[in-house]
């Protein structure tokens, strides 16, 4: 199976690594706008550098890896369909709710598998957690309790490009409960701007809970924060009729210190790429699976719209103070 | 420093002990309304049974504990402030915040103590990680998360009578969020009958979670549940500015077992007589610490209060499906 | 059930806790050859200071608790079973293993219980361990490692007196090998001097390793050391066919505090007092049963010779570097 | 840099990949006497299957990996240091003290590094153990416990030439002593076969404790079993002047569930290719750095001898029941 990479920044680098990593995948082709980062990943990687439309026109490539910027994702999944190639995309389809659902008609359309980058699905820990979930060993869930906090916040430019806390950063906890708990009834959402003014200033939180409420009954929080000076902390917790469930951090080490000071121990695992190297690998392998066996896409376009859905209810639930019922944004999206 | 017990129910005999095992009190008189109670706490003890009006008349009592029902609390704080003696009265002062107010001024004009029981202040693993907070050990405190479930609701006649789920059980959590944090601008309160239909049917919720807005920005939410089939789950998790502070559960013994089957280690202790006992003696030596030594009364009416509006607001909050303006609650009062 | 106390000090005012705190034993009488601290004791429990000899000739007391000092326990005991007393001794029996035969024989012909102060066998995290092993739970013990460590050293005056770190701080260790894995073939003792210099003056050593070789091939260490910057280390971890069990150190707290220095969480409860208060009072509760009900005794004056055999054992290795015979000793004692 | 691989087996693929994964090094060609695992690798790695003459007098072949089995270790040496290659070679050097020595000298002189494979110097739980005692975090190390147990015994046919439970599973211990505590002067083993008969019978012993004594009265303890049913059991404590270091295992996954039964979470990674999965990476590049840059080998072949020697006492200690001065063990060979 050979596969076109778009784009050659941090994490085009890892998921190279993953396509090299797994002996059925081949990375024949890079490209990107800025045209050194392709060269430089094309030397190490032996490969060629060529331009989109040579990648989407060459029927020998069977699968394009889409970890271009956000606002490149909707425009190369639509294409990539048209040339009918299976697709992966990095999070989040789009900015926008309208185009995402655009995007998520065409993909349903397409006869190759589309997938979207959610990679905290295949982390071992929250994996496990979900497969004990479904195997009933808690009972049924009824409180779902995701932590997610950045080490710290990335510069205001990326603030302002980024769609704002909810559909950049909570994104992938939203995706989390859709995962663990499927699609909640409304969303209440609280934030504030603790940790750098700038952000404030640039229209944005960097400090936020939010609350999503079930038809039946469950109940979901999520928390963020982007800064947490002792690392990157992403944990799950999941309150069931039987008992509870937690996934817990990875830490860097197992050392443990004892002195009259007190007992120490090692941090979480500093950020995304530490904790969720393995994951990548994983969610690679896994999209191989479905373009080579058939295997059923383990994160869809539809996931994609959902977490987005639940962004935007955030938004709209942040701006005016009050629960957001989810069939409304859906309704006006 | 001679105490009189109003009560001899089974937080009664929990303070009863406490007063025994602090050298400058002195348990010298017990009253229920239950004689049988009443008689077998006063043999244990050696002490006399009389009647409510003999202990507020007597001037060698020094202090009276009140442990009887809820609805007796603030009747006897009123008396007990006219028959000038110290006083200890288990949480809440009234499931009436109108009556609260009202007790809460009567307290502040006595010349005496008046401190409610609210025993997790006192608990070392919450102490320590206010003494923390305070310390600045995590630099400024952000976000707040409190974790309060019970391993198994009461019986639904206890329900009817207990004033709901948010007065009679997050009380305790609403004042580990004030003890912490202070008092928050905004209640948001969700809830649902997960565990017990016959709790819903009594108009109740047994699976609740709550988020406190604070003015400047910080944020507390507060998980329980009537239910956890591990038994009495009771943490507190706090990021600061420079990390995060965790009080975890106290455990069974230390434990651990290793096999084929896993690793597996002891439950947290049981319920609150369990986890708390402890913090029991701490909270009733703080009590014989304001009244011999005029230390303050480290929670105070105004606590009570204080807790209560929070509980109040969040009933509003349930029942509306908005945001509560803590203000709005104590202004309509 | 009413109890004399021989012994006004540090331990003995331990056991008078544990006495006053079982509703079916009744403290009555003190004595020491401290006059003050005899009367300071009297006085907080409102009882008399009497003689030894008025205690011993005195038929309402029932039992005997001695917790004076090493040199006086046989003789007390002897004294005790001559007067038809219930008995619960301090360990050691003896500093000397020859004595010490005697007093056993002497204990074994009495009607009344005699016990010795095994307080780590009633530490509910070994106790659960030695209800876990008997029960199967991981299949055949097959290798011990006890992990025994405390706080700092004793001033050199009581080293001297002690009779050497192997009867004075690892008989606990001995008897906790015996408790869970019975009497071993051979006594390995390894020694040093690293902690103070004038203990090794003293002809003492302050860190130690013992390995227990047992007939059918178990084998169990202990580890001592007379300094642990940290606390009271206490810990047992036990290797059997089908799994290990570890009984870890309790801490004063379970704050965990995360930040940019890293994790850290609280010590271990610093010493004995601290650490095994439960197991005092557990251990006396087991000796009113004895008494009281005809349980059997669970360490008796066999478990103290034994224990004592095991620190000769290790005694003679040291000084001879070599593995010893436990039956060596035991046929020249 | 060029490699040349000896031996195809289980670690021989381990090494592969590291050499692969290491982009200063190159992997050109693999030998094995099984031609089918020499092919199988060579086809995996697209690289070429040549005999050991071919390889030892390839000058362009800078550097040998020897993972072929122990006894053809010590030879290989030979060849390689005289063809002027870079040597890795699996432990142990050769089962042999009296051959591992005159490797040593061998190695000694030539002009090319030559490395011997103790993995575990490059967990990075060790490793970071070791840094902060050479940093002084705990003062200086007093006692050193090593806990190594494999999770199932391997069949008796290798237990026949794997030289014995000394020689072949705690010669790892033996040489994490040496880089810890450095050399002891004595040593003192205890065994027993207490998993499988059949390594009784075979000669050898499949539950061991050996003790290290050092000149300067530090004490290192190294306990070792075949089998522990939860899995790989690798451990170190080190207990320091001021205060205590210990490595703890690493485990599967961080999922922790909590039910009626208890609390439960995962086992420690399987066996050596998981936990040491990192390590066989961090060694290889070691020796990168050795070759390449001139950096100093971190495991020479006198690391090699010295844990030869500590196998060999213990040998000798076992068999005679006695301490063994490493002294007498290296002036009879």
């Amino acid at each position: 199976m050979k596969v076109a990479l778009f784009g050659a920044g941090r994490i085009g680098k890892v998921h190279a690594a993953s396509i090299k990593a797994d002996p059925r995948s081949d990375l024949v082709a890079v490209t990107d706008v800025m045209a050194e980062a392709a060269e430089r990943l094309a030397e190490v990687h032996g490969i060629a550098v060529r331009s989109p439309e040579e990648i989407l026109a060459d029927p020998s490539i069977d699968a394009i890896l889409i970890a271009s910027s956000t606002n490149t994702h909707a425009d190369l999944i639509e294409k990539g369909v048209a040339a009918k190639k299976a697709i992966f995309c990095e999070k989040p389809i789009d900015l926008s709710l309208e185009r995402a659902l655009k995007v998520r008609e065409i993909a349903a359309a397409s006869s190759r598998p589309v997938m979207i980058g959610f990679n905290r699905r295949f982390d071992p820990n929250f994996a496990g957690l979900k497969a004990a979930l479904d195997a009933g060993e808690v009972g049924t869930g009824e409180m779902l309790a995701v932590t997610s906090y950045d080490p710290a916040p990335p510069p205001v430019a990326y603030i302002k490009v980024s769609g704002g806390l909810y559909r950049d950063m909570m994104i992938h906890d939203f995706d989390m409960c859709a995962f663990l708990f499927g699609m909640p009834k409304t969303v209440m959402a609280h934030g504030s701007c603790l940790v750098d003014p700038a952000i404030g200033e640039a229209g944005d939180v960097d400090t936020a809970v939010v609350v999503l409420t079930y038809a039946d009954g469950r109940l979901a929080t999520i928390r963020n924060s982007r800064r947490a000076a002792f690392g990157y902390d992403q944990r799950v917790e999941l309150l069931g009729s039987d008992g509870m469930l937690e996934a817990r951090n990875e830490i860097e080490n197992t050392l443990v210190k004892s002195t009259a000071a007190g007992v120490s121990s090692a941090k979480p695992l500093f950020f995304f790429l530490e904790r969720y190297m393995r994951a990548y690998q994983i969610e690679w392998s896994a999209f191989v699976d479905a373009v080579v066996d058939g295997k059923p896409v383990p994160a869809s376009a539809e996931d994609g719209v959902n977490a987005l859905a639940l962004a935007e209810a955030a938004n709209l639930s942040l701006r005016e103070g009050r629960p957001v019922e989810l069939a409304q944004v859906m309704a006006e999206a």
